[in-house]
């Protein structure tokens, strides 16, 4: 390659690094103001958060096109295609947070008529401030390429899975004691879920970011020798 | 290319195809056995199935180091292109077809020592079927390249949707009546909402089986003449 177009490479790389620090900044605003309608039972500012769930499914699309061409063009070998493979991954992953978000919005607009209870929605508040530090700590992982930050993620997850667990206990107690509760607690339950699959997302994303380091996932028996790995060390 | 080449290359788009169709016939296993281990709640049986998922995973991972590799290898443009990139994102969805089946697996051990109580269990197995028939298709419409098919399956989709509103206010129902089933009913809910679930990952492969045929996806409007589109037309 002469010296131009290795520059143009090297500019699609850094955009492509760009565009997932973009839709995860994008990502993590969308979960903090997911919760804040849920603790507020704010169904204004819930519309707002569907309305902006549709922009991260749209930089998911670009980037997956952007990959795929840079895939196309470049033939990128070893560290190059690890880091276009793990954007790949973490752009869905990052989506999907969007989707989860958005469906956090959607049962407040179902709940917004309840009667606000603080002792209701604190469990679900707590379980969110983990994710959303879980999810800040990934992409600042990324950005820095710093496993040891990713494989913390990935250990802190089982934090959240207990709280999930304890919290779920909890919301079928309240259901228990008072029935008039079951709709909002059912919501709630979903709700919890979903905040707990945004952990799951944000260690996929730990779990790609090791990639990118290492070529394999973490935990993988997948021998170095095939094929994928003879083409990413430029076979 | 030679001659050679061209048939390697053919060969290679073939199996990736093959792939998808052999993904999708275990992605339809898993979700049956799931859904049949809830109405018997069968422990045993919920543990095979956990055990499958882990094959459908392997598989989607496969299949997306291949599709990479043809990608940088081959340069596709047109349809060949379409053809993959659908058909990562295909192997996704199914991958995410069976992680719910599973999650449906793991409830049932959860619940394995309620009453079995088909009053209960009938709607999910309803929905069930619904989700199945609509996987079923999917897959047809694949195999076939027909998208009246598959636009077909995106539409019955609402069907799917209707169901799982009217069983999520059943369980409640059931909930409200007899505070001892809460327990149970809450996990049904999150079972209604995976095949639920299920029916919107059918309507993803619809998506991509009119893209593979079209380059672009239904109600897109994404401009024919952006980048993906320009490499797809030989560019």
């Amino acid at each position: 390659m002469n010296e131009h177009i290795v520059k143009a490479y090297d500019e699609e790389l850094t955009a492509l690094a760009g565009q997932i620090t973009e839709m995860g900044g994008l990502a993590e605003e969308i979960v903090s103001e997911a919760v804040l309608t849920l603790t507020r039972l704010d169904a204004d500012k819930a519309n707002e958060v569907i309305a902006k769930d549709a922009r991260i499914d749209k930089m998911q699309t670009d980037l997956e096109e952007q990959a795929i061409l840079l895939i196309a063009r470049r033939q990128p070998v070893a560290g190059d295609l690890r880091d276009i493979v793990a954007a790949l991954r973490i752009s869905n992953d990052l989506e999907r947070v969007g989707d989860l978000a958005k469906n956090i919005a959607k049962r407040v607009i179902i709940i917004s008529d309840s009667v606000q209870s603080k002792k209701l929605t604190l469990g679900v508040e707590h379980l969110s401030e983990m994710a959303q530090m879980q999810l800040k700590n990934v992409l600042d992982a990324y950005a820095q390429r710093d496993e040891e930050m990713a494989n913390l993620v990935r250990e802190r997850d089982e934090e959240i899975d207990a709280l999930y667990t304890s919290l779920f206990r909890e919301l079928l107690t309240y259901m228990m004691e008072d029935p008039r509760q079951i709709s909002m607690c059912a919501h709630l339950l979903f709700c919890a879920k979903n905040i707990e699959r945004i952990g799951d997302h944000a260690t996929n994303i730990a779990e790609n970011v090791y990639y990118m380091e290492r070529g394999e996932m973490p935990g993988s028996d997948r021998p170095k020798s095939d094929e994928l790995s003879a083409i990413e060390n430029g076979a």
